[in-house]
Parts: C-alpha cells; structure tokens; sequence
C-alpha cells in the first residue's frame, strides 16, 4: 500500500486541483530582491511555497538546479524539503536508475536519506535497475514514458517489431511492475493524443505530467486525459512559467502576490477541468479501498 | 578536440593498461581498520588511489554511493577527486540526462563544478537531452548503449520494426552526435559476442566497459574485442573484486597491499591481450593526428 498515493489523491480531492509546483530555481534567474538575502536560492523557495502552498498537490524538486551548486545547492535543497506542507507530495526528479546493487543506493539516498515521497527514475536498463526503488512500497517511482521534448523521436517513439512504439512497451512493463501500486509514469503534456490512449491502457498507474506552461502544452487535456477514473492519481507540473513570473518586483511581497495569482489560475483551470469530466463515484470508492 | 580523450589514450599506450578503477564506496562494505580513521570512505579511498596509481588510466565515481549518504558523501567524493592523478580520466558514473535547461544544469554540475572528465548519461530521451554533455567538446560523454545485467533484455534489446535492437539504434545515434570526438558508450563485458560487433560498428568511439569482476566478464576479450585499432579508446572498470579484496586485513598497508596485487594482476592480464593482438601503427598515428 502506497501511502504516498493515499496522501496525495486525498489531496487532489480536497483541493480539486492537480498542480505540482516544479522548483527548477536556477539561480542565474533568480529574481534581484533574493539576491540581498544572504541565501537567494533558499530564500526565493520558501517564497514560491508561501505564494503556492493552498494550490498545490506536491513539488518536484529537480535535482540538477541544486546539484549544479554543489554542496551549497544541496543544502538549499535539504533546507527546502523541510518547508514543504506534510500533505504535500514531494518528488525527487532526478531521473535515476542503474545496475541494482546501485540503484539500491539511489533509492537510500533519495527515500531514506532525503526523505522524498516520489521519485522519477530512467527504464532503459530494465527491471533489475528499478526494482530497488519499488521496493520501496509506500513510495511513488515514476518511470520516464514518453516525454515531452523533441528528443522523444530518437527512442521513445521507435517502433519495436510487434508494432508498438518503445514507449508503449515501457507502459505495459511498468503496469506488470505495478505490484503493490507504487507505480507511475512520466508522460508530457504536449503529447495529448497520446495521452488519453496511455491513461486508458494504465488506469492503475500514477501519471506524472510535465510540459504545462513554458513547453506548450494544454492544462484543461492534461486533467481530462490524465486522471483516473476517480479523477485522481495524477498531477500536473509546472515551473518556468509559474516560478519565474513576467516583471519586475520591488519587494518579495510583490513578487509572492504575483506567482499566488498565476498559482490560483491554475488552480481554477484545474477545478474547471474537473468539473467538466465529474469523477466516477463507484471508481472513486473501490480506489480509496485498495489504496 | 577532446583533450581528454588524448589525455587517456596516451596513458593507456604509456602502461599497457585500461584499467579503471570504480570507486564503488558502500559504507558499509569498508573494512574496519578504516572505521577508525574518521573518514572512512575517504581514507577508503586514498588508500585504494595509492593501491591503484601505477595500473590505473581512469578512476569511475560512482554518484550512488556517495549521494546515498547526503552532503558527507559529496564532501568525500570532493576530496576524492583532488587525490586522483591528473594523468587518469575521472569520470563521474552519473546515468543523468533530462530535457536540454536541466541537463545543461548536469553538465554544468559534473564537467563545471565538480571538475569531472568524464560522464556516463542514458538515452532514453534522446538527442536534446544528451548536446548540453557533448557541447563540452573538451571531455567524454559515455551513452549507456548495452549493458551487464539481465535487465538490459527489458528494452536495450528489444528489436526495433528495421530488424535491429535498440541498443544498436542507439550506437548509430551516437556515432552521428560524434560530431567532436568526444563520445562514447557503455557497453558491458558481458556482452562479449557483441562487444566486436559494436566496435565493428563504432571504430571512433570510446568504449567503458564495465562487467568485468564481480559481475563476470571476461578481462581478456573486452580488451581484444573493446580497443580501437590503435589499441586505444577503451577502458575496463573494475569494482566490487578489486576494492573489497578477500581476507581480514589488520592495517591498512596490508588491505593495500592486496588491492596492489590485484591491481597488478589486471594490469599484467590487460598488457598479456594487447600483446595478443598487437597495435596497427598506421591507425594508432592517424589517431593521434586527429584528436
């Protein structure tokens, strides 16, 4: 029993939203008035929390920003998790995944160590790879899918020789891998068609969907096609265009009144979105049993 | 041109060797007479550094392992790194990749900050995910292409609608991003039946080839069948048996003295199967010519 999957789809039906706030804080784009603060990165965080908190389901926390900084950017990133609500889900988006003696530590490191609820990890080694952070029960794992960059034609959507596109071939693993529903999958928003046609062959598994925003892609389809029947079990992530507001701002105050308003669009969009597919009660029921 | 490319190439002619040494560091695998020291995974590996200087081309960092123990880690992989000698690649066993703005965050982490030759990363999202690496033209960027563990059968070798396996779509990619001499793939000692074919098929990429020891694989044909025609272009990482040799060891100048003769014993058996089958001159000076 994933009990991450319980706090956050309890989440999404409290708040009727989705939104996953992606803290990509790169600290060349850090807003001026972070700067005088002593701890910019850390700093611009909490603010982005404070101004998102009542909107958001969960915050990925894309290891790269930090790890570009070493150990300073590390301990941005410790200091971070520890100002994300409880209720939130907080996702490692480090893309991980090696032989399994290794994967083992990745999963210490980011579940035991850190302390993550979620974690995106790479399917290309296969199964043995990834079993080390399944095995992590009450987690979620996010396997890569189909992603929502140009580069998803070189592999991603090759097609293997019984007709299926590679990506399709992951889902279907990924849904056998399933076992103790802890499961889930990246899949971008600009791939809509896609989408709807991979939520139909995963119902079970937890979507992860990024590319709202700066790359593209629709929020009103990326909450229809990508929740599941209960209208639960996925969540929506934005960064740059949430976390890097249009402007200048004279006080952080600004600046947080700013990025809570582009937060509570989103939200509404979301509401919105839901309201127009309404959720299926009885499916709703069986998946708080399970869980 | 990569420099340090040229950098291990002229290491490996000068020894007769492509060892790597992978500094696979499980705290919890260290031999007690390092727990004493304070450091123990750093004087772990100062003592492995000393052990291995004279066989080794390159030292791996595995990220794992030091990650798995938070900020300590990093600060031991820190120190690590500034006791290994110029004259071998350091290469960061990373297995990262993402789209283009957060792997360019990677690179900049790995190559940048942390002062790494070289990186491993994974293909599955394609090109856009992979230039921010290779428009580091000075270093090494190691695709994963096929790999030691049984999990490579999930998808590294599931065959594509033209007839051929993933892995092999990957390696032509690869050769086309060649572009700056400065790539490479992963590909394991396992695999050996394939190794001379993707050297076939890859005359001018560097190949590490890890699965050698622990995991099996034969020492003598990955360096037949791994080289490029100048004998050159490839290492062999060795871990798990070279790190953690047999035995009880009472000081650390014993544990070192073991880890030497193991370390010998590679290197005379890597110098054995270059002997075997011997340089062709012409390549080796069109090579050099080149980089």
């Amino acid at each position: 029993m994933s009990t991450v999957r319980q706090k956050v789809n309890s989440r999404i039906s409290l708040l009727h939203s989705q939104l996953c706030v992606g803290l990509d804080s790169d600290a060349q784009k850090i807003p001026g008035i972070f700067q005088q603060t002593g701890s910019p990165v850390l700093e611009f965080n909490r603010s982005i929390i404070r101004a998102t908190k009542n909107a958001a389901v969960a915050y990925k926390i894309n290891t790269a920003f930090y790890e570009a900084r070493g150990i300073q950017g590390l301990k941005d990133m410790e200091q971070t998790l520890a100002d994300i609500p409880e209720a939130c889900m907080t996702i490692a988006d480090a893309k991980r995944a090696d032989i399994g003696n290794t994967s083992k530590k990745y999963a210490e490191a980011f579940f035991e160590h850190w302390s993550f609820d979620a974690i995106t990890v790479a399917p290309y080694m296969g199964f043995d790879s990834l079993e080390p952070f399944f095995s992590f029960g009450e987690k979620l794992v996010f396997v890569l899918c189909l992603t929502s960059n140009q580069g998803s034609r070189d592999f991603e959507e090759q097609v293997l020789s019984d007709g299926r596109p590679l990506y399709a071939a992951v889902l279907e693993k990924v849904n056998q891998w399933n076992r103790g529903g802890n499961a889930g999958i990246v899949v971008g928003a600009t791939k809509n068609g896609q989408l709807e046609a991979l939520r139909a062959a995963a119902p079970d598994l937890f979507f992860l969907i990024p590319g709202v925003g700066a790359q593209g892609g629709s929020l009103d389809e990326a909450v229809r096609f990508g929740s599941d029947k209960a209208q639960q079990s996925a969540v929506i992530n934005v960064s740059r265009s949430l976390i890097f507001p249009q402007g200048e701002f004279d006080s952080i105050d600004a600046f947080e009144q700013a990025v809570s308003l582009e937060a509570e669009k989103l939200h509404q969009a979301m509401k919105l979105a839901m309201q127009q597919s309404p959720p299926d009660v009885t499916a709703a029921l069986r998946s708080q049993q399970t869980e």
